[in-house]
């Protein structure tokens, strides 16, 4: 039986699971990969929160130099967020030759050429399937299991927070304030929702899967994110009687000209699969060239869920395998240029909603511009007017350039045909 | 750059696609994992037909001993079908000191616990993604990326023959016998199809996926097998009714007195995920102590699929890491014994079709020999007579254990209440 001794630097809530796994599961590990695994020591800013929660036998503490020092220890589990503190704490772990295990898909988006690059110096590595999709092993699947494949396109739920408020929003009736408010109580969203309501979030989780699906630096500002703050229940509804959901989805598609990077709410056919992935789970399809579409469905965030990737990690690591995957594999280095599509050179159905007044001529003038711009519509439809005497025309458009459709749409809003700005979403 | 040399026995669909990703994606498995992998040689019955389709470079006989004395050569796919004779060509690979790479379910499931000693003794390893689930890599997401679970239940559509003419039945309004022919066809179907339809390629996929979830032997014997042979379309019809989907699921359910083990046609609510996994698709959900359900669909069989498995298991031998994953993981050696529970002591909803003479008092008759049994109905229902006199009663129990539904219909049936043998469906 083999010992390893492992460091945690971060005492939350996925800290806790992976304490509690650890205590629960130890025969596990040790039945299933002859493993040992002692976790031995953590470093927390709250290190008498942690003393209280944890059972005796492992040493807290709030200097990382205590975990630097400890020389039996050559696995440290990363748990900090944020950008600032968490790399340079990661930083230390890696100068002073540990593996870091890190759920942190931030640190990574942002830091992670320079951080690959000091773990392959040192020799050591930097594990991170808990940084996308929790529990779901969608990184060894993209990296591992695809290995053969090129990657065509990623289509991906990866914030189960919005997830969760979109589902709600449907499922209930609810506004989007009502169903943000929900999932605070519930602790599917934290008090200062903006990294995941905005997109933030998930276009760090899509930077991450880029970089392994197309081998090369994916800069996180390529990724255009919108969030899900503007939509309204109307949305929902008019999204419903045209046989879709609206999910924030994160789309990497290669094109002939290049790759198109996105975070976007987006309108998704219900007989797509990701269309049923509801509640605050995670799905992501990849399309390869030989395995075809290949999905994974699962809850992508909570302390378990999360830690499962962690502990999967840490297995990896201790088994000596990781070590194998980290100096082969080439995405862990600066590697080519990937190709990245302007915005205008993007390829996508659309959907818009123009709050117009109610009087004769203006479906035929928008109709009219849209034409121009040649965008191909699939259908446009005009409502009954509401009580403010102002009504809504929906356009959807036939697959075409991003570019025209933006430009279509400014036009029409700056023509004043329209009372309200014009709200847009993606289909897929 | 590391050249890998290997072999591959068996010239077949899989062989093509292996061959095809090779010659034309060489320079993504350089890239991505600084592999030079050279398939150097081929073993096969109809050495003529192979050096018609490759490209020269390949030495290509009928005699295995030229692959055995190849010493270039240390990693073999082994693309064989049936039992016999490749379980005899496993042995001398793995005698001869070779890692042999397999999508031969049959023989791991029937001589597994034979081939996994013999590979330990050598110190070489047996790699098998490509065995269940074609380009879905499930193995390794069961195996590694839920190692900190333990697994409660796998509940999986793994042969794609089969949901093929399920699908069909059900989208085209067809026979079984139609559907059969036309995925015949389509080659989706063997020309002797016995061990798809009858279930036995699945069950020997779900002993390779037991064994793995629940680290010990599971003997084939022990997973009770039916087929969709006997399924109509009157069947696919009333599922519909019920608000169902008819999917020859394989299930792996842990229970408190033990696992209980099963290859059924079942009857898959449609709000199901595994529901909506139609055509030659294969799905897995796996229920998992930390991770929840983690579900996973894609492409089961096919070339180009099954070569993609292979091939990621071709890089995770040459890249070192599969053996640290074969010594180390307990799966792979004669375990303890695991717990597995009798038919009667299943615990499963069930659905009965009864076809009954239209005379009064039989629904009655019927519903009271169930209650006598202790099998409490979720809904009983009689539909009109046909034209031959005879009428369908069906009936829904909620989940009971499965010995005293079997008894009870049983007793219906021996009663003369039915004018035909009843048809039994399971309930997920």
């Amino acid at each position: 039986m083999e010992r390893c001794a492992i460091g945690l630097i971060g005492w939350g809530t996925v800290g806790g699971g992976v304490v509690q796994i650890l205590q629960q599961d130890a025969d596990l590990f040790r039945d299933r990969c002859g493993l040992d695994l002692a976790l031995t020591r953590i470093v927390t800013r709250t290190p008498g929160r942690a003393r209280d929660q944890i059972a005796t036998g492992i040493a807290v503490s709030d200097r990382i130099a205590d975990l630097l020092d400890d020389h039996a220890i050559r696995v440290v589990i990363h748990l900090v967020g944020g950008t600032a503190d968490a790399t340079e704490l990661c930083r230390a772990c890696l100068t002073a030759g540990k593996h870091v295990i890190t759920a942190n898909k931030a640190m990574l988006a942002v830091h992670g050429d320079e951080l690959f690059a000091l773990a392959a110096a040192r020799g050591v590595s930097i594990a991170f399937e808990a940084a996308v999709a929790g529990g779901i092993p969608v990184i060894a699947a993209l990296r591992d299991g695809l290995v053969a494949n090129r990657i065509d396109g990623i289509h991906a739920i990866l914030n189960g927070t919005c997830n969760y408020i979109l589902s709600q929003m449907e499922s209930a009736g609810m506004s989007y304030g009502d169903a943000l408010a929900g999932a605070q109580r519930l602790g599917y969203a934290e008090a200062d929702p903006t990294l995941d309501v905005d997109g933030t979030d998930t276009a760090h989780k899509l930077a991450i899967l880029a970089r392994i699906a197309f081998n090369g630096r994916i800069p996180l500002s390529s990724i255009r994110t919108e969030g899900i703050q503007t939509i309204t229940y109307q949305d929902i509804v008019s999204a419903k009687r045209m046989g879709a959901r609206i999910k924030l989805l994160a789309v990497a598609q290669r094109r002939p000209a290049g790759l198109e990077l996105r975070v976007a709410p987006t309108l998704v056919p219900l007989d797509h699969p990701l269309a049923a992935v509801n509640a605050n789970h995670n799905g992501i399809a990849i399309t390869s060239s030989h395995a075809g579409t290949t999905q994974l469905v699962g809850p992508g965030a909570g302390a378990l869920p999360t830690a499962s990737a962690v502990l999967a990690d840490v297995v990896d690591v201790c088994s000596g395998r990781y070590q194998a995957t980290a100096s082969r594999f080439a995405f862990f280095r600066p590697g080519h240029e990937v190709q990245l599509l302007s915005e205008t050179d993007e390829f996508t159905a659309s959907y818009a909603r123009f709050t117009v007044p109610d009087k004769a001529g203006v479906l035929a003038g928008i109709a009219t511009i849209l034409s121009t711009h040649g965008v191909s519509l699939r259908s446009i439809h005009q409502g009954e007017p509401g009580v403010d005497g102002s009504a809504i025309i929906e356009a959807i458009t036939h697959p075409l350039r991003g570019g025209s459709f933006l430009a279509a749409v400014d036009t029409i809003d700056r023509s004043g045909l329209t009372v309200r700005p014009t709200v847009i979403l993606r289909r897929l």
